[in-house]
C-alpha cells in the first residue's frame, strides 16, 4: 500500500518520540564536531586558504556524517573521543565534495547552506585549493589524530575512506552524474551515482566508527548494509526535497534537478512510489540494528529515520 | 667566485661520470615505477574517469620523486618494493597537483610534458576529478599495498605525505604563488613558494623512503636536510630553465614566467647569481650523504646532480 504524504508527515515526528530526544543529541554533537573542527583547522599562513577551507568547514551543516560515525562507534562500546578525528574527516571530505561539486565546470551552484558557495566568495582557483586541502588533510588528521586505537585499525579507516572517496566512491558517482545530465538514464545509473556520490561516504562514516570501536566483521557487515540503506534513502530523500521545498527552506537552489534536465527518483518512479522507496530503505536498514542493546542503538535509529523523513 | 655557464655545463656532466650509471638507473626505475603505476589505476568504469587519470599519471615524467623515494629506501638498507607504493603515491599527489595548477583558473597551461593539458582533452569537471581521485588514491594505496612494514610506519609515512601535500605543504605554496602573481615579492617569499610549491613533496619523497627502510631518526633529519636542498635547488633550476630554454626543450610553455610577471630567481638575483645558489645547495644537500655506504648514497648524489644540473 502507498504511503501517503500525511502518513510520511505523521511518521516524520515519531523519530522524536520515547525517551531519545534526538534533536538536542544532534545539538550536542554538532557543538562537539564544530569544536572538533574549529581545532582542527585554525586558521593561519596563506590567510585566504585558511579562511576559504573554515568558511565552508564551520558554514553549520547538519554534521550527520560525524553524527553517524560517532554513534557507530559507541554502538560497539568503544570511545567517542577516539572516533572525533574520524568524524572529522567526513565532514572535510563531505565539504570539499560540496565545494568543488559547486564550481563553475561542474554543477554552477551560486548558494549552499544558506551563502554564497565558496567560489564566489574566493574564487574558483582557491575554492578548488581549498577542496584539495581539505581532502588531504582528512586523511592526515586521521592518522595523527586518532589515540588509543591500533594503528593496523587507523590504517583500515583510512583504506575504507579512501576508497569511499575516490575513483571507486564520490568521485566516481560524480563523473557518472555529470555525464547523465541531459540525457535519460534508468534506474541502475540513478542507482550507481546516489550510491556513489551519497551513500559511500555515510557508509564509510558508519563502518569507519565501528573500526574505530573495535567492531568484529560480521558487525561491520551488518553496518555496511545498514548504512548503504540510509544513504541510498538520503540521496532519494534529497531528489523528492529539490521538487516539494523552496530555496528558503533547503538553504540550496531548489528545483535544481528540474532546470538541468536531471534524472531523479520522483522522474522516474513518481513522488509516492519515491517515498515508499525510501521508507523501505530506512525500515530495512532499523532491521539491521535489531540485535544490539536498545539504547546504544537508539541514536543509529534515529539517524535513519531523520535521514528518511526530513524536511531539508 | 662566481660559477660560468661552461662551468656549469662542465659539472653537469660529472653526474654521470664513475662506475655508477645514472641514466640506465633512472631508466630502470622508471620502468619500475611506470609499471607499478598502470597496475595501481587500471582503466576502469567510470571509463573518462579513469582515462584521463591514466593520461596524466602515464604521460611519463621523469619520475624523479619515485626515485629518490625508492633511492632512500635503499640508502638505509630497505626493501624497495616495500617503498613501492609510497613511491608511487609522490608520483600520484605529483600529477594531481600538474593537473590541478594547469587549470584555467590557475596557471592556465595548455601544454604540459609535451602534450595537451589534461582539462584540455578532458574538461574542467573531469580535470579537478580525477585530481581528486588521485590525490585521495595515493594516500588509500600507502595504506593498502605497503607490505612488510609496520602500521605505526605506514601511518608516519601518510602523515608526512599529507603535511607535504596540504595547506602546509604545496597546496599553501601555490596559493601563495597565484597570490604574488603581478606583484613585486623578495626573495623570502619566493623561497616560501620554492619550500612549499615544490621542495615538500621532493622532501616527503625522501622521508617517506627513508621512514619505510627503517631509519631512526638522525638519518631521518640528516635526509630532510639533503631533500629541502635539492628541493629548492630544483625550484630554482626550474626558473633558470624558464628563461633559458625553449618550450620544445622543456616539453611546457617557456617563457611563462616572463609572461605572466612572476618573481623569479633569475630576475631577483641575476642568472649567475641563481645558478651559484642552486649549485651551493645541491652541494650542501650532497654533503648530508657523507657518513653513508659510498655505493648505496651513489643513486642519491647522482639525482642531487641531476636536478642541479638538469636541461629540462
Amino acid at each position: 500500500m502507498a504511503a501517503t504524504a500525511s502518513d510520511f508527515a505523521r511518521r516524520a515526528d515519531s523519530w522524536n518520540a520515547g525517551s531519545f530526544d534526538f534533536n538536542q543529541y544532534m545539538v550536542d554533537r554538532a557543538k562537539l564536531v564544530n569544536k572538533a573542527l574549529d581545532e582542527a583547522v585554525p586558521q593561519k599562513y596563506p590567510d585566504t586558504l585558511y579562511e576559504s577551507m573554515r568558511y565552508s568547514l564551520l558554514a553549520g551543516g547538519k554534521r550527520v556524517r560525524p553524527a553517524l560515525c560517532l554513534a557507530a562507534c559507541e554502538l560497539i562500546g568503544g570511545d567517542v573521543q577516539a572516533a572525533l578525528p574520524a568524524a572529522c574527516a567526513m565532514e572535510m571530505i563531505h565539504t570539499m565534495s560540496l565545494i568543488h561539486d559547486d564550481l563553475p565546470s561542474m554543477d554552477n551552484d551560486d548558494f549552499r547552506r544558506g551563502r554564497p558557495t565558496n567560489h564566489k566568495v574566493y574564487g574558483e582557483d582557491i575554492a578548488i585549493l581549498s577542496g584539495d586541502a581539505l581532502l588531504t588533510y582528512a586523511f592526515e588528521h586521521i592518522a595523527r589524530a586518532t589515540k588509543g586505537v591500533s594503528a593496523e585499525r587507523v590504517l583500515r579507516v583510512i583504506m575504507e575512506l579512501g576508497r569511499a572517496t575516490g575513483a571507486e566512491g564520490l568521485v566516481a558517482g560524480q563523473v557518472v552524474d555529470i555525464q547523465s545530465e541531459d540525457k535519460e538514464v534508468g534506474l541502475d545509473v540513478l542507482k550507481y551515482i546516489h550510491l556513489h556520490k551519497t551513500a559511500a561516504l555515510l557508509e564509510a562514516s558508519v563502518v569507519c566508527g565501528a573500526i574505530v570501536g573495535g567492531a568484529d566483521e560480521a558487525t561491520i557487515e551488518k553496518l555496511r548494509k545498514y548504512s548503504r540503506n540510509i544513504g541510498l534513502a538520503f540521496q532519494v530523500v534529497d531528489d523528492i526535497l529539490d521538487v516539494t521545498q523552496t530555496t528558503e527552506q533547503l538553504g540550496k537552489t531548489a528545483a535544481k534537478d528540474l532546470a538541468v534536465n536531471k534524472t531523479t527518483y520522483p522522474k522516474l518512479l513518481g513522488l509516492e512510489k519515491s517515498r515508499e522507496v525510501a521508507e523501505q530503505l530506512i525500515n530495512e536498514a532499523i532491521q539491521q540494528l535489531d540485535g544490539f542493546d536498545k539504547v546504544k542503538a537508539a541514536p543509529l535509529v534515529a539517524l535513519a529515520k531523520y535521514i528518511g523523513y526530513r524536511q531539508n
